[in-house]
């Protein structure tokens, strides 16, 4: 338990803390000022705005004689009905989130209360059976405090994502006819505002917590901290409402818009008479902002939780040495200055003046980001931690060195880039895998779809590679306080991943406003520019999520298994094996679900659009206007109702397997389904990426070789569209809804892993 | 070590297991006698055979004035086409085999042989420290002599099932003009010639190498068991050509020749003018016959052999209790009796009459051997076991009574039974899944691909659920015994199961020959039906093929721990995690690559076809006769060079994995590539087989839901051929192919276990 003064004092850390997401929070705000200047509405008055003084110079080039106010009014009034869709569906799922939410909390008291009967006496602690700590029911009362905490931060973390992007893609839509660079800050500055709030916001709330609940407990660190995953399960249980009930809205809205639209009626995408087009746009935003927030948004706080709790039975809070406590909490605090520095290089320090700039500026965010974080990562550990510690590791306590845990973080962070590399290399169609999936599609949609399964299945290597090295170096060094931290260290730069991330649906959002309100094809180009680099990134940003997920997974399984007590998970027992080939079956069912409920609930908008082209005499005409609210009603409650079984399975199985089958069932079941499903994601998510780029790749006919395939309407293009439409669920819904699966499952064994250590294997204990 | 005195003699054992084989042998050559009355050749003297005098009855229902003996030519000489095709394969891909058998010889021998320095010294035994063992060298040079036999025995096995299955297609074809049952009758018995054969000659060697081998080793039963693991090595590597090789074969063929044929040509399938047709039918013997045989016998040679060397080392080992030892192969020989009689009940005691009753009839098979053989399991376990004695379990021993054993291999037995009905209702058209499926091609070839993959994704639930049941009883009854007595359980009715899957083929052949033979729409009615129920069949034994190539890997495993001395394998250690999630990866990257090579092959065939349509005049009008000889030759030299990258990533890996990173992370690969790779290979299977089976209920048109899909032609269908075509790959080549990447890791591990054990881990001792 060796520990030497290291150089940032305990008062230092209180104030870097707030101060760095005070500084995330105000500039998350600027940006939105910055974004706002852009109007959306009709000057009602003579005085005419800056803005549309610049746009003045450009008219002739421009809109070729449509009426300009008119084209702001439709702007303004499609966005309205997009941002009224979104926030319908958002109240709509918070409402079923609220119930759950506290049915959810009920049980999380019953369970963590009935581990010592209700009692309300102090017990002798686990780990250091010298010291006394404080009742289980206070552990079960804060849980419960903290997971409503968790839970309503990631809520509002995509509440307010949403309501930006919304905001500006019409906004995105106007600056594209000043220029493809114009509104790519445009854009890009709105993604940012999305990133900064949620990285600022979940860290302040985290502190917050932390410092509340050590009023109560003092010195009973071991009880905090405990008490603090619950943050951690609210936070990912959100996620599930966001990653797959938002999943399915988007892919219903999607698949449902298409098949009548582009498929019976022969309209092209985003055509302002099909009905479900509102409904699609929204879907962008309600699965791409919300659901990735929320996803990533349950990774750091899970990941968070699962460091501090490993942290506080290690020299760390055996010690009370508060400033190395936080270690987790500062990476993620440098994390948000060294966001705000790479995000002035995209808007501020160079300026994009052409299409072809874009995909670099984006990739550049990445690589810029990652090379001053392994800095600041360097930076924290030397001042923050001493230069020898020690660290739990299944019973036992593991010497470590500062530079050892700088580079689990370090290993993490980097791998993530390694992973985002390798995503874009096999879904982008400036490379050849992409080129060649295009290429296939000369001899039909089935060898489209062969090709792209093979990509996707070809695609886990280097990343399931990258996650091996991280997860061999960190647990080597650290255990799973390593495997935690290099998980932290993959999303230490998460405000630049969600900034680029959400970038990509609020570029969809404006070609489909540019083609709604009948901008001219060249503001469409810009847009579709613009959308196609979003798409690549789209890609990344889930190779990311599914990376980190892996990895905060593996930490919260190290997690549950210390709480458990449990010192060896062996495979070969019967207990630990049929879990672990049972767990590895579990991605499968909730994809064969997820998959299902895509299409039932598809199913039922086919059935709405085509009751209204039958039934509004007009509207294929274009004379009558469709009726947008119905279809996002239908898409909204489709999506909660199919959310149901998939949601169940999920955070079932942890409860039955703990109960019934106790710890080492579960441990095994745990590490099944977390060595499987990332295949299963990775592969589903690049197959689908990589099929809408090859769509993408013949309808854009840069190259020979691409003209050779298309154009639209052709042979090739006809398979390419078919391999699209198979990608667009296993991409945007089941592939990515698996990261839940695994990191839900495990925090949730996590919180109720005293329960199951004391009552669980009940069939087991029957049978002996 | 309790032993009492077992009613079956050591003399009696010795009688019993060749008698057994006998009359496996003697059966399948009388069944093969009885096939060889249908002549195929016409008649050159007045002489007709009793058949030709049989079939003037029917003559004018039957063949619509089409001169008789020109009909028997072409089905003679198609016949010759297609045994000389499949000869000419199974010859070259021996060349290469035996090649690849010499330089693994040599490999096994010297990375053996360098355990303990080449020396000739006996040594005292692993696991009886007081005893003294036969040299490492002996046990060498003797793992070599049995992996050399192994080998051999698979490759006669599946070149006599090929020689069957081609000399009984015409028969199978000609017989059908006298009516289905006839028909049905050929098939089936010429599927048994094939199961009893293999199942009696894996056997009868496996035996005689185990009495050759004690002349030397004497009472060294430890050193004797672990040299003939060699002789699963040897069996299973075969397999690695016949289930790869074979499977890249016959989709090579079948892809290419319906990608010219049916979709640019616009012929029929197995149209005589396509110059593919043969290869696609030498293909379905080529994978489906000689593929499907080797991967079981490997499985069976690796169960027995995985049983044995676990014996060797508990009760029965150390007490020299040779029937008891015996069981494995005792359990075996009854399950030929078994299977007999059961074979019965298809050819002589129920007729078939119609169409309707072959599926039934083929199920019964399988319900009739598993009842019966749960009786020869009671039969064997009570007469040849004593009735308690121990089992190594992983460094201690552990208790075992005799009924508890009769439940491991009676539990694998039914799981078997579990596994094979799921598979038949999931790729069956007669139930709700496969005609979803049908039903969702309205909407089009997407929809048919996401709700195929959501089916096969659906399915492997259950599958892995009996599984599941099947390790935890085997395995907390009797350690990796009971694992590897669980698989010989579910291989135990190996016969019928082989008889019903090579029936497939065989009746898809005769399709064939009567389509190529111009005989008419009624005679091509009944062959079509036959192979309808042939496509379940192939379904259900790829189900079983999965199922239990799971539980021998498992048994393999703790063979290979148990040699490699390791007691636990502790997922919480970094070394073994890696091993984990880069084994559970490796079922995709083998997926990437087969699926490649037989879009690779399929292209070489495609532009042969394409060159052939193009060069040869007259070939489309029908006029001139296509080189079918050449297309052959493509197929085999492009399925032989293509399974060269899939067969060294099989090879390399655990010689590499073992080599330099040591026995723990093997351990963590083999069974992270056993639990992802299962799932793998079921969902591919089911999703393939429910595509084809979705597009053969369209076509067949036998229900008004049916009707409203088809017929031929409609959009419907197209989206379901696009359906089939996909899956054609995935459940004849990739799906079937993990099967062998599972086992043979395993396996291979097992036979290097000493060396890596010895001198593995290079890399950590290097860093430590």
């Amino acid at each position: 338990m060796a520990s030497d003064h290291q150089l940032l004092s305990q008062t230092a850390t209180q104030i870097l803390i707030p101060l760095c997401t005070a500084i995330g929070i105000a500039f998350s705000l600027l940006q939105w000022r910055i974004v706002s200047r852009v109007k959306v509405s009709p000057p009602t008055t003579n005085n005419r705005n800056g803005y549309n003084n610049l746009l003045i110079n450009e008219e002739e080039e421009e809109e070729d004689g449509i009426d300009e106010d008119s084209i702001l009014l439709k702007c303004a009034e499609i966005q309205t009905a997009i941002s009224e869709g979104a926030t319908s569906f958002l109240f709509t799922e918070y409402k079923y989130a609220g119930v759950f939410m506290m049915a959810f909390a009920i049980l999380i008291f019953l369970f963590l209360g009935s581990v010592k009967g209700f009692s309300t006496k102090t017990q002798t602690c686990t780990y250091d059976g010298q010291k006394m700590c404080k009742p289980a029911l206070a552990t079960a009362i804060f849980s419960t405090v903290s997971f409503l905490l968790g839970a309503v931060t990631s809520l509002l973390s995509g509440f307010l994502g949403m309501k930006i992007a919304t905001y500006a893609n019409a906004r995105t839509t106007l600056e594209a006819r000043k220029g493809v660079g114009k509104a790519f800050i445009v854009a890009f500055r709105s993604g940012a505002v999305m990133g900064f709030l949620l990285a600022a916001n979940g860290l302040l709330v985290l502190y917050i917590t932390i410092n509340l609940f050590k009023l109560y407990y003092g010195d009973d660190w071991e009880g905090l901290f405990e008490a603090i995953t619950g943050y951690g399960l609210g936070g990912s249980s959100m996620a599930l409402f966001g990653r797959v009930g938002g999943g399915i809205y988007t892919k219903a809205a999607d698949v449902g818009a298409d098949l009548v639209g582009k498929v019976e009626r022969n309209i092209p995408e985003d055509d302002p008479r099909n009905p479900a087009v509102i409904a699609d746009n929204v879907g962008d935003n309600v699965g791409d902002i919300a659901g990735m927030g929320s996803d990533l948004f349950g990774s750091y706080a899970e990941s968070s939780c699962a460091a501090l709790v490993v942290a506080s039975i290690s020299s760390f809070g055996i010690n009370h040495d508060f400033t190395a406590m936080c270690y987790p909490l500062l990476i993620s605090s440098v994390g948000i200055v060294v966001c705000l520095i790479t995000t002035l290089f995209a808007t501020d320090f160079i300026e994009i003046k052409a299409v072809k700039e874009i995909e670099p500026a984006l990739k550049n965010q990445l690589i810029i980001s990652t090379v001053l974080m392994t800095l600041g990562i360097a930076l924290v550990s030397f001042i923050a931690l001493p230069s020898s510690f020690t660290i739990f590791n299944f019973g036992s306590q593991k010497v470590v060195k500062n530079w050892q845990l700088f580079l689990c973080v370090a290993v993490g962070l980097w791998a993530g880039l390694i992973i985002g590399f390798v995503t874009e290399y096999y879904t982008s169609n400036a490379y050849s895998p992409v080129q060649d999936v295009a290429d296939s599609c000369r001899t039909g949609a089935a060898t489209n779809v062969i090709f792209g399964l093979a990509l996707g299945y070809k695609s886990v290597i280097i990343p399931i590679f990258a996650i091996a090295v991280s997860i061999f170096v960190s647990f080597s060094f650290a255990a799973m306080y390593g495997i935690a931290m290099a998980a932290l260290g993959m999303l230490s730069t998460i405000s630049t991943g969600l900034a680029i991330d959400a970038y990509g649906p609020i570029s969809d959002n404006a070609g489909g406003i540019a083609e709604m309100a009948g901008m001219s094809y060249k503001i469409r180009e810009r847009t579709d520019a613009l959308d196609a680099a979003g798409n690549t990134t789209a890609a990344i940003g889930k190779g990311f999520a599914i990376g980190s997920a892996a990895l905060v997974s593996l930490a919260l399984f190290g997690a549950f298994v210390s709480r458990a007590s449990i010192t060896v998970v062996d495979v070969l027992t019967p207990k630990v094996f049929i879990g672990l080939i049972v767990g590895a079956m579990l991605p499968y069912w909730f994809s064969a679900m997820t998959m299902k409920s895509v299409g039932s609930a598809a199913l039922k908008m086919v059935e709405e659009v085509r009751r209204q082209f039958n039934t509004i005499p007009g509207l294929i005409e274009g004379t009558a206007k469709p009726d947008y609210a119905t279809c996002v009603k239908i898409s909204t409650d489709a999506s909660i109702k199919e959310m149901i079984p998939p949601g169940a399975l999920v955070m079932l199985t942890p409860l039955i397997v703990g109960t019934f089958f106790g710890v080492e069932t579960l441990s095994g079941l745990l590490a099944g389904a977390l060595v499987s499903g990332v295949q299963v994601a990775i592969s589903a998510s690049n197959t689908g990426g990589a099929w809408d780029n090859a769509k993408k790749y013949i309808e854009a006919g840069a190259s020979i070789h691409a003209r050779s395939l298309g154009p639209k309407g052709s042979d090739s293009h006809k398979a390419a569209v078919i391999g699209d439409t198979i990608g667009d669920p296993l991409k945007d819904t089941s592939g990515p809804s698996i990261n839940i699966l695994i990191k839900l499952m495990a925090v949730e064994s996590l919180v109720f892993a005293p329960f199951f250590a004391t009552h669980g294997g009940l069939l087991f204990k029957i049978f002996r």
